[in-house]
């Protein structure tokens, strides 16, 4: 992919709609599309500046009426000259101006090309650059806002400072090796342990940072689950507000797992219902059981659902044994209260577990149990100003830097020579690199835009 | 819908996309985004400039890094004052931002408004306006070529000034009125009948227009029809270079309609492939057969397919005789002439209409085939600036002021009094101006602005 090309791509989702945006990017977008424009001067016009006009083609025949937006070199999304094509909302009409284009040799852009540009032409580090593509793809305030924290600077900045901070201990370190025999010491090597102290702990942070950041990017799967007829179908129901499963007073009615978005605060819940978990009658429930064991193995959170009036303690405890994953956070909800009020909830409570007693049917204690889902996830107030980190690629990268620096720590610890003290501190800079982008590969920036939608 | 509202939309299609544009036009547009907008100031910016910054909320948390297009009234598409948002293609960013303007009283724009403020500012007349609504629905490069015309000018022109001149007649002869029993006459009556029969064969003109211009907004609907196993589905594949219909050798394969479109140099036109006429074998069959001759009924062109081997020329007739609807554009096709290269076409000859000589297996005379049905709906070279109606709405406004037209000729003749002939006159005005929207109501405004999408 070369920087000098002139590329060009519909910026706009598909469809039928008023505007339509193209979007042509290098250094012959504004000869190419001032010779197809007639109705200004484009070549003389400013940054910037918005002109109408039409766009015809070869032949002179007008192909749209349509405004045109000039962002000149260096002061565009992606560094190079920019114009963005403003037409009617057609396919046709935008297939038919591409077309015009392509023709006199631009290329079209690949997914995520403008902001690779922009990345390369270092108008925004690769942390920054991913979270363009959250931001698109985020749909709840939480992630939201975490793809706007990091695309305004987020963990970039910091990075980045402590990574030249390390640098220049690295290139004192470098200097000594020069030395060779003679036994210098130009790097502090207290000083030194206490930045890499300051740094391991910055990452520790990041990491324990990132169950939030994942839950809050991608959801955090939730599965309601208990024996038949506990309610959990009435549970999902009165959670979302809506008649979404199918409830009925048989035991075994949930047949299939059943997938909803319940928005808590911002944060998305997947909530699973499933089916009753017993001995299976037919095949068809059989199938449910299985699914439901499988669901549970893959979800954050457990809600185990028991009905009140038909369970014991003893069955509650070996039930929550059974289903619970290690480390999985589980709520139980002892529902059905409305028919034996006097049900004390102690008496179920097993090690930790929180117990919420509801009535599914009536939405008693709905709101609540809601509030607790939430808690499980976002134990304490979220810092406006905290650094969370939802990217799975920066969680290793910041894995690496972290083993590298512990080495660094070992070796000196163990007085080992400059020269492998100088390569591990290399190796942790280079991690702590790759998160801003200021260390990468082809591949890696392959990987990351690819996944970005077209005209981006 | 009052004109003094301030009202926002988003203006690209749904979905996700690299880019999302809403739009706010209004009195208050600029004060409001101003207030939101972080980055320039809007307020003391020049029209038709770009700004770069952040839109926030209410408390301050930002919404997105975004770009500001100024349109300041009157000159912008609505001529009022408006501003695009330029955001990140999220469903979820564009419903935030608009909801920050909802919260400060902006009104949620309806269909076609702006489109409709630009009509009632004067930046466009009722025809043009129409034209942008065919203009994003085009999908073909005669819808196109047909929209974009209309949209520039079209008939709106040539319709005002010819109305101008029938005005500057009205006034004369209702002036005549004012001196009630003296007969004077202003008006030269014989000056007033040659302009009307210039106007009625500009009407004539455009009527006649009317097929073409339907058939290139909308389609022309063509009919291929035939015994079984006359080679229909093979024709059809060799039209559409492409293997759609499932053809074997069994006589009756084809049992329901198949409708694809074929585009010939820029006109659409949608083949419906048929069953095969005869006496049905089985319901099924039956059933299709029936299809069939709807299908025939509500087609603008017949093409009638025989087998050379198979059929003689009477039973050609007959088949047509039966098939055909009256006045209906019938083709022939003399099919599978690799079978028997040596048929004389001239025998299957039935009064002038054409017959084409194929063998569909070999894709023999296609292409020919092609431009023949071409021909059936463009009978001569259209003229690059010819004038094309292609809405139904004006051919009633034409038809009306027509019968209006020859009203006056008529009492003209007759020496009708002064006051009829006055309102006859005034009638015509009424139908022209109807087209070009200087008369209008408010019904009339609400059906045509509610077909356009939201943001246009």
């Amino acid at each position: 992919m070369l920087l000098s090309d002139t590329i060009i791509a519909i910026a706009t989702p598909p469809g039928v709609g008023a505007l339509g945006i193209i979007r042509i990017a290098g250094p012959k977008a504004f000869e190419l599309v001032d010779h197809f424009f007639i109705g200004a001067d484009l070549l003389k016009a400013d940054s910037h500046t918005i002109h109408f006009g039409v766009i015809q083609n070869e032949d002179e025949d007008p192909i749209d009426e349509c405004l045109t937006f000039l962002f000149r070199a260096p002061n565009s999304y992606t560094g190079d000259d920019i114009i963005e094509i403003s037409c009617h909302g057609s396919s046709y009409v935008l297939q038919a101006v591409i077309e015009i284009f392509l023709r006199q040799g631009v290329r079209l852009a690949k997914p995520g090309e403008f902001t690779m540009r922009a990345f390369l032409n270092g108008k925004m580090d690769l942390s920054q650059a991913e979270a363009v593509a959250d931001l698109i793809a985020s749909d709840s305030k939480s992630a939201h806002d975490l793809a706007i924290r990091q695309m305004r600077g987020g963990i970039s900045e910091e990075i980045s400072k402590l990574r030249q901070e390390l640098i220049d201990f690295a290139a004192l370190i470098e200097l000594e090796l020069d030395f060779g025999e003679e036994d210098v010491e130009f790097a502090d090597r207290k000083k030194l342990q206490e930045l890499i102290y300051k740094i391991r702990k910055y990452i520790q942070q990041l990491l324990q940072s990132f169950q939030l950041g994942n839950a809050i990017k991608q959801g955090v799967s939730t599965v309601i689950a208990g024996r038949p007829n506990a309610g959990k179908s009435t549970l999902l129901n009165a959670l979302l507000n809506e008649e979404r499963a199918i409830v009925t007073e048989i035991p075994g009615t949930t047949r299939d797992t059943v997938e909803e978005i319940l928005n808590i605060k911002g944060v998305s819940f997947r909530l699973i219902d499933t089916a009753g978990i017993r001995e299976a009658r037919d095949q068809v429930e059989a199938i449910g059981v299985e699914r439901t064991i499988a669901s549970i193995a893959t979800s954050q959170i457990l809600v185990y659902v028991f009905d009140v009036t038909q369970i014991t303690p003893q069955d509650v405890h070996i039930d929550i044994r059974s289903l619970r994953r290690e480390n999985q956070a589980v709520l139980v909800v002892a529902n059905k209260m409305d028919l034996n009020p006097y049900t004390k909830p102690e008496k179920f409570q097993l090690e930790q577990i929180p117990i919420i007693t509801t009535s599914a049917k009536n939405r008693m204690n709905i709101e609540y149990l809601k509030e607790s889902l939430y808690k499980l996830v976002i134990e304490e107030e979220v810092q406006e100003d905290s650094t969370i980190v939802s990217n799975l690629r920066h969680v290793g990268a910041l894995q690496n830097a972290d083993a590298s620096l512990d080495a660094v720590l070992s070796g000196i610890d163990k007085y080992v020579t400059h020269d492998f003290i100088a390569m591990d501190i290399r190796q942790a800079l280079h991690h702590l690199g790759e998160i801003t982008g200021e260390i990468h590969t082809d591949d890696l920036l392959d990987s990351i835009f690819s996944r970005f939608c077209i005209g981006k």
